[in-house]
Parts: structure tokens; sequence; C-alpha cells
């Protein structure tokens, strides 16, 4: 059993860096780039590393460096990497946990469906399976709506590129940096904000809390899980958007000739992008530091676990939340929805928030002490990276080449998820058998 | 056994409450502003907080705008404020816990000498004792450096104020703005830099870790608190000082003519006196945000529980790290030096951290929202009044009314103890009887 679990995280680790390496070459092959453009291995890297961990952040403009052939390649690299991911995720390695209990085994077969899913290329062809179908119905619906104003040809390409990048919360686009405006003219149109939205909403949940919706029509029951995963993206959605919509810039320098309604409609879509797709239809630096702090921390919360989302997720938020306030009552369990979250799990959520905020902390703390420029702009950078967010205040585009691979490695780390790396690194200790006796520290 | 602990939180909150309005009386006294000077009652209010939460954040200055006799309110305030503190801490409310355990009681008696100490006037006269006698100690010492530079009444009267502001970590002094320099001529004096040094560790560290390093010569063992207090505080100086003095703006703009070593002294200085006396030396707004991040994080982490020191306490981190290794090792018990950490101990540094950073980052956002400046400045400024250290980058001086009381509020919030106002607030509810099954959470 100790085999099973230690192989489990360098095997993602392995091959995570294989499909990077793939995708490296490929967009370094000359017909990759944009007639007379040429890409560096460096770019081509952190384009690849970019695109796997479903990040979104670009040194190299996707619409207009890349060629078509280019712009496939990434394509393909956020799909495999956001659908290998998940599968990968939930078989093998996150959902199962360290320890195989019965229980969790039980958990992972329940919500999956055990009679569909027997192996790892089944739950893979599942996945795919959902993936794609839910593509599918974004990128017709995109295609409807653009076909109206775009020649059919782009419209179509667009709607594909469009509904996969926000499905697989990649945040990549093909309008940044071109004259064809945000969404190609339709960054105020609700329908088409709707679409994405929903794609970027659904591709957040993960494939466990999608299926248990899905299952309510005949089981009348949520998990836990569901429950939470819910929760937290209806009160961050609510909240964020709210602290966004009191933001004078937004009115004062943005968007002054927009309606209320429109406003709404693009500050609702921000936030929900920020959790953690990135696809970015306003310009984000101009903003007020105040809701660039409630983007970057929602960022940093980002999505449910076992989805396209990266961050911290948020069952570790809710998890913490609902510990902090059984401690504040003088409970001794931590209870939710009249189910009680057992020590391991309480135990794992304190891992990840404190790996995540050390590695967010010592990244931003080298990036600027070699760059120069605002460290709360720095900070962002590397929130983003590590919750493969992809929002940006434009600080990716001044990093040197070490900066590069290091917000590279972020992006890397934070998609394989906060713990695995610590876990690989921590696994050849023998675990101890002895027991001590307990001894309370006073804290402050 | 309830009605004990129900009362300890809100006995702590009202008696601060109460020093502090007897010292926003006090300062508001004509008497107690310079001649031709005037305090509004928000500058009194927010004076005698910082004073009394021995933080040393200040809206006027301590030496040219109080006279002597209000110079001297602050300072009875911040030795009340620290003693008292420490005293009723250790007695009713920190050391002792939520729920009063046999075990921590025993440590209680253990740690302060069961003989000596009976009751609450015991403690805080022996607590008194300990602060009085070092504080003289380091009053004398500061004055046979000082006299050979100062007239004797003002060398007598600096040493008292310093060596006093230096062990209750109050950061209050009075040579900040007057042409007296930088501790009155001996900012880079070694000598004068090691007392108040000490000093500031010594309070820091707090009655139980000094009575258990002192009792060491007698039973040659040290507490696990002890351990993790000595080991973290070795850790952040060491790294802090590293850091900093790899700032180049320290050599290049700020001491370009000073010889390496006393570079090292003022680095080394401030990086002590970052957790969390407070005393400045040196303009922090000088140096680069990297440096700036560092102190911030270490104003966070502050010193020892139960001390005059704020913060999240070392503890906490500490507790928490110890945690974080068993978890990613797979290991179900948290082993430090042999001893098992309690479930209890481990939620409760989860609690402090969780709260602590919500705190510190609706702070910051309401105060960012209301004030022009760089979110970066604002957050190190919230920082240090929660963590009472009194580091400031300026922003202080430009809050307006509301915002000196929400900074006000937040000293208070953070000398009480960060989980304080929530279990005050919390303990209404009954506690439950049920027990509800487990169910695990999916993390990401
Ligand atoms: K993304
Ligand atoms: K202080």
């Amino acid at each position: 059993r100790r085999r099973e679990w230690m192989s489990g995280p360098w095997v993602l680790i392995f091959g995570f860096a294989f499909i990077i390496l793939i995708g490296t070459v490929l967009l370094k092959l000359p017909w990759s780039a944009a007639p007379g453009k040429t890409i560096t291995w460096s770019e081509a890297l952190f384009t690849s590393t970019s695109a796997t961990t479903v990040t979104g952040l670009v040194v190299r403009n996707t619409a207009q460096d890349f060629s078509f052939f280019g712009q496939l390649v990434i394509l393909f690299l956020l799909q495999v990497g956001g659908v290998g991911f998940i599968s990968f995720s939930v078989l093998l390695f996150r959902l199962i946990g360290r320890r195989i209990t019965l229980q969790t085994r039980f958990i992972v077969q329940q919500s999956l469906g055990t009679s569909r899913v027997s192996g790892a290329l089944d739950l893979a062809l599942y996945v795919l399976g959902v993936t794609l179908s839910l593509e599918a119905v974004g990128a017709l619906l995109l295609y409807l709506r653009w076909r109206s104003h775009l020649p059919e040809g782009e419209a179509l390409w667009y709607a594909i590129f469009h509904a996969i990048s926000s499905y697989c919360n990649a945040g990549f686009d093909l309008f940044s940096g071109t004259e064809a405006g945000v969404l190609f003219g339709f960054g105020t149109d609700w329908f088409t904000l709707l679409v994405m939205g929903v794609l970027i909403l659904l591709g957040g949940f993960g494939i466990t809390v999608m299926y248990d919706l899905w299952s309510y029509r005949f089981d009348r029951t949520l998990g836990l899980n569901t429950r939470l995963t819910l929760i937290l993206a209806l009160v961050l959605t609510v909240t964020g958007t709210a602290i966004v919509m009191i933001d004078p810039n937004l009115h004062r320098n943005l968007f002054p000739d927009l309606s209320w309604g429109k406003r709404f409609a693009v500050g609702l879509f921000t936030v929900v992008s920020a959790r953690t797709a990135g696809l970015t239809i306003l310009p984000l630096d101009q903003l007020s530091e105040g809701s660039q702090l409630i983007i970057m921390l929602w960022m940093f919360i980002g999505g449910a676990p076992a989805s396209m989302a990266g961050g911290v997720s948020t069952s570790t938020v809710a998890v913490l939340l609902v510990a902090v306030l059984a401690t504040a009552r003088g409970h001794s369990a931590a209870v939710s929805f009249q189910r009680t979250l057992p020590n391991e799990t309480i135990a794992k959520a304190v891992a990840i928030m404190t790996v995540s905020t050390l590695l967010v902390t010592v990244v931003t703390l080298i990036l600027s002490l070699r760059h120069e420029g605002d460290i709360f702009t720095v900070g962002f950078e590397v929130v983003s990276a590590f919750a493969n967010a992809g929002y940006s205040l434009d600080f990716t585009s001044k990093l040197d080449a070490v900066g590069r691979y290091l917000i590279a490695f972020t992006m890397f780390w934070g998609r394989l998820g906060p713990l695995t790396i610590v876990v690989a690194l921590a696994q050849s200790e023998q675990p101890t058998l002895i027991r001590y006796p307990e001894e309370p520290v006073i804290l402050g």
C-alpha cells in the first residue's frame, strides 16, 4: 500500500513535465510562429507551461505572434492539461488522498458512478466526454451569436477556441492586442458573457460537483463537498461583484458611457473569471487597488479541487472557516451540515493553506528583489500564476528569463496542487511508530 | 466552570477599554500638551490606545507635542498596559485557555513557580517586579552611556523612558522629529543598540519563557514552548537580518558612509525591533519593498504569547509549521522535540492565524477604499497596528478621523489577542451535544 501512493505524486510531476516539454518543442517549431515572428525557447517553455497548467499568463500575444498551427497547439495543450489533470487527480492522488480509506474510496465511486468508471482510461474518457459535450454546446451558442458580426470561418474558430478556453478556465484569448476589440465587440454582450461565465463556473466546479448536481434529480441529496463548493462560489461571487461595483474607477474612468446593467454584467463576469479563468474583458490595472486586492484574494482561493480551477480551492477555505468557528465556540468537533469534518481533512487544509502562502511569499520576495516594480503588482502576478488564474497587471511582460522560469515553476507547482511537491519530497521519511506524550503550547 | 471562562474575555475587553478611556482623558488635559499645542479628542484617544496596547503608532509627535506630564502619562499607560496585560492573560485567559485542564493548570504553576504565585494580585506584583528590575538595569546602563553626551537630567529621563519603552516593546521614543538625531546621536552605537535590543528580546519572550530560561540552571530542561519560541526568534532574526543586509538601498542610499559593522548593527536592531517593538532607527520608507515585506511579515508573526509582543505569536507559527510537516510526511501526530501537539492546540493556532489574516485584510480593504495611497503601505500600517509593532511607512499621519478610529480598533483587537473578541461574541452559543457522522471533503 505504501508503494501505491509513493509513486502517485512523482507520476503526476513527471507526466505534467513531459506534456510541457512536448508543448515547448511544438511551439518552438518555425511554423508555430506567425509569419515574420520568432518564438524563443524560454517563451515557448513559458507558453507551454501556461497552457498545460491552464493559467493563461502570456509573454507573447496569442493572436498575433502565433500561427494558426501554434494556436492549435496551445488549444490542444490546455485541453490535455485540463482533462488529463482532472482524470489523474481524481483517480490517483487528490481525491483518494494519501491514505486510501474505504470511506474515501466509497465517495469516489459514488460521486463518479461506480458502474461506469472502473479504471484510469475509463475515467479519462468519461471526463473527456463530459468536457467535450459542454464545450461543444458552448461553442455552438457562441458561434450562433457571433456569426452575425464575423465571417463564418472566423466565428466558428473563435467560438471553439473561447468555449474550450472558458471551460478549461485557461484564460487564453484571441482578441487581446488586436484591433477586433474585447471579445470581438461582444465584450459587453450579456449572452456572450452568460455562455462563457456558465462554462467557466462548470469547469471550476469540477467533475465530482457536477455529477452530484446532476444526480440530485434522482437521489435528492447533495454531498458536503458540493454544498460547501456551491455556497463559497455564491458568497465569493456576490461579495466580489459588490466590491468591484462600488469601485469609482469602474464608473468614472473605465465605463463612463455604459449603462448600469452592462457595467454589472462586466463586473460580475470579471469576478467569476477571477476564480480562476483569467479571461480578461477590462483593463485590470485601471481598477483601484482595493478591487485588485479582492481579485487577488479570490484568485488565491480559486475553485473546487479536481477541477479546471486552481488556487487553494474553495473546499480548503470552507473547511478552515468551519474549523475556526468551532474553535471559537469551544466545540471539539468541526460540524457543517450535520457532518463532522475529520481531523485529517482539517490538517490537510491547514497544510495546503500554509504551503501556498509560503510559496507565494517566497516567489514574490525573490522576484521583487530581482525586478523593479511595485511589490503589490508582483504579488498579484505570482498569485495569478500559483492559482493558474492568468489575470495580469502587466508585470509578466517585464520578466527577465530567470523571472519567467520562476513564474513557470510557480504555475507548475500550483497546478500540481500545493502539497504534491512537498509530499513527493517528504515521502522518503519513514513513518514514526513511537508515540510521544502530549504537551500543549501557549498560543497568542 | 462555564461561567468562569465566559467572563474572561469580557473582563479583558472592558478592563482595557477602561484604561484607554482614562488615558484619553488624561492626555486631553491642557497641561498634557506642550506649550502652544492642542491635542484633539481623536488624537488623545489614538495616542492612549497606542500607548496602552504598546503599539507606538503616533499621530502627534511624542517629544514635541506633549509636555513632560503628557509624556509621563504615555509612559504610565504603556507600563500599565504591558504589565497588566501579561498578568491578566497569564492568569485568566490566554495561558489557561478556554477549557481549564489539569495539564495546562500544571504548566502555569510550573512555569511561574507555584510557591510564589497564588492569586491575581501576587502574579501582577511578580510580573511587575521582574519588569521593573529589568527596566531599571537597562535604564542604568543607558544612562551611564548617554550622560557623557547629554545633560545629566535629560540623560536620566531619556534612559528611563527608552528602557521602559524597549522592554514593553512599545516603540514610543523622544527623538523622532527633533534635532537630537536618532537615539540622541547613539543610533549606530553598538552598546546602546545592544542594551535596548536585549530589553526588547526579553520583553518579547514573555514571563513564562524567561522563567523557564532562568530555572534551566536548576532543572536542566526547557519546555516545548520555550524551545519553539527561542528557535523561531533565532530563525526570524537571522533570516530577516540577512535579507535586510542584502538590500541595496541600505548601502547605497541610507548608509553609504557607515562601516559594515555599524550597518550590521543597525540592520540587526531593525529586525529585532520589528517583532514587535517598533523602535525606529532608520527611515523604513527608504528601504526596498522586499525588506519592507519581510518586516511586515515579521511584525505579523510577532513575539511569544503572554508577553509584551503582539502578532499572531511565534508559537502559533511554530505549531502550524510542525503540524504541516507532519501532514506532508503522512504522520498522524504532530511531534516536536518528542512531544505531541494536542489537536486542540493546533485548532487554536489555525483559528488565530485565520482570524488575524481576515482582520488585517478587511481593515486594509476598508482603509484603501477610503484613502488615497499605495495598498502595500496601507497593509503595512494595518499589520503594524494589529501586531502592536509600531513601525510605520508614514501612512498613519495621513489618516482621517474614521481611519484613526479603525486603526485604534485594530490595535485594541490585536492586543487583546486575535481570538478574544471572536470568543467573546461566539460564547453565547450553547455547546452542541449531538455527534454527527464524519464526512471528508475533497481538498485542492
Ligand atoms: K486561468
Ligand atoms: K510596539
